[in-house]
């Protein structure tokens, strides 16, 4: 079935400008999410907004608190949002995420934005998907060392400052873009901007969408943009073909050699890297 | 190599309790974990850290600060600490967490103490890679819906709300107790605690070793332990499966096979599960 359709869309996707918007849980993404929806509206796009929710790993709830924050769009049939549940461990996001994006840029939109939660991984795994990651901070969120560890730095290639009116939003402008000024970068290569929004009150937010415009001109002439989407394809093409393995080597008629494996480990009667071997 | 140390080193491993310990930046885990060294050093335990650095997936860097703030211990010759980077992205923590682990274990410590930050994936991955799992909170960050997204509610077999002396302190553990009600248990089931500790001046942390050992001795009579240990090898064996087949798929010779296809479904000439298909 999904073989089936990834076959018939391929064709009709690569048009669509692919968004990641992340940070920190309290940053205001859903706020942002609006208001950029809003702008790119007033510009004519097309857009779908694709909520990756972490929430339960294990029950892969999703919570409506987001959908609330981005209701000014309920009814503008320009306007697609949808929330999806982060799945399971290996390839959460990895395995479900281009399947939704090939859907929603076949189906036409001109922009999809992929909201996420997320300290590390999650922030990886968006940047792996998306054209440009839109980094997400706010004032009181933690200090410099905290945005360092959570290995923000190299991921983004635009950071918002939100709840601007609050403040502190100055001080993380000037230390993001010191640690920013650190990093060594190639002639021609895009330095992230750092700007400025309040997304509740709409300021700063046509800014923003200027800068992703930018970003996209400069991914089309550097070749970044054909660099980022062959990678994205080789992420799920080895996640397909991993997760087609990792069907083989569960439950097998009667049997699950996996588990039988791990429980020699444990008994001592194998090592992983034995164990590993003989299941390949 | 490593091959040949896992099977030398696995006969001796299985001893240590693994202690899991993860929250957002800013809660305060490498004061916790200083603490947490303290009492258990006082409880004759020798102790082996190691701190989890999500820092940059890219370049794998550590950050000296935490480090500092475990500075109490760093002449006791019962305690050793250790950063380490979650290199990588699949498989970053997964690939090199159990091996240090089994180094550690089969050295002889009594604990080994794993420290991570995270919200969401690296907190699942400490889940699972330890016997009991620690989530530290503070109060300021975040309500409780954001608590929820962050999907720690069922990873944590303790709760520890650090800075209790800071206002707040008692309505996220009353929030956290009350969600954490909500979920339904088995009989028999392991009813997380949620505890307070100011890390910095110790109070509340004997509470905290108290519930580590009471956990343990239920994981040992409910059986859980064993269970949790062939999962744990069962993910390991997993990830060095697919590690080594990574491995296969990349760089052979001249060329590279997923480039290749990645380049040939940018190209449109296939699609992911074709090329993942003539990947296997």
């Amino acid at each position: 079935m999904l073989p089936e359709l990834t076959r018939i869309l391929s064709p009709y996707a690569g048009h669509a400008r692919i968004i990641g918007l992340t940070g920190s849980p309290g940053v205001g993404k859903s706020t942002s999410t609006n208001a950029l929806i809003g702008e790119l509206r007033r510009r004519d796009q097309r857009v779908a907004v694709l909520a990756v929710d972490p929430s339960s790993p294990f029950s892969g709830g999703a919570l409506l608190g987001d959908r609330i924050r981005m209701g000014d769009h309920v009814l503008d049939p320009g306007v697609f949002i949808r929330s999806m549940a982060a799945r399971g461990h290996l390839g959460g996001l990895a395995w479900t995420t281009p399947q939704a994006l090939r859907v929603l840029d076949a189906a036409g939109f001109d922009v999809v934005l992929v909201e996420t939660v997320g300290v590390g991984q999650s922030e990886v795994e968006v940047a792996g998907q998306a054209d440009t990651t839109i980094v997400l901070l706010a004032p009181g969120m933690g200090d410099g060392i905290q945005a360092a560890k959570a290995g923000i730095l190299e991921i983004g290639d635009l950071y918002v400052v939100n709840k601007a009116d609050r403040e502190g939003a100055d001080k993380v402008r000037r230390d993001l873009r010191s640690m920013l000024g650190l990093a060594e970068r190639r002639d021609g290569a895009w330095k992230p901007p750092v700007l400025k929004t309040t997304a509740s009150t709409g300021d700063g937010v046509e800014e923003v969408v200027d800068a992703i415009e930018e970003h996209g001109a400069w991914l089309l002439e550097s070749g970044e943009l054909t660099r980022r989407r062959v990678r994205r394809a080789r992420n799920e093409i080895e996640t397909l073909a991993m997760t087609a393995l990792r069907r083989r080597w569960g439950t097998v008629g009667e049997s699950d050699r996996l588990d039988d494996l791990a429980a020699a480990v444990v008994a001592g009667d194998t090592d992983p890297y034995a164990a590993a071997d003989s299941l390949l």
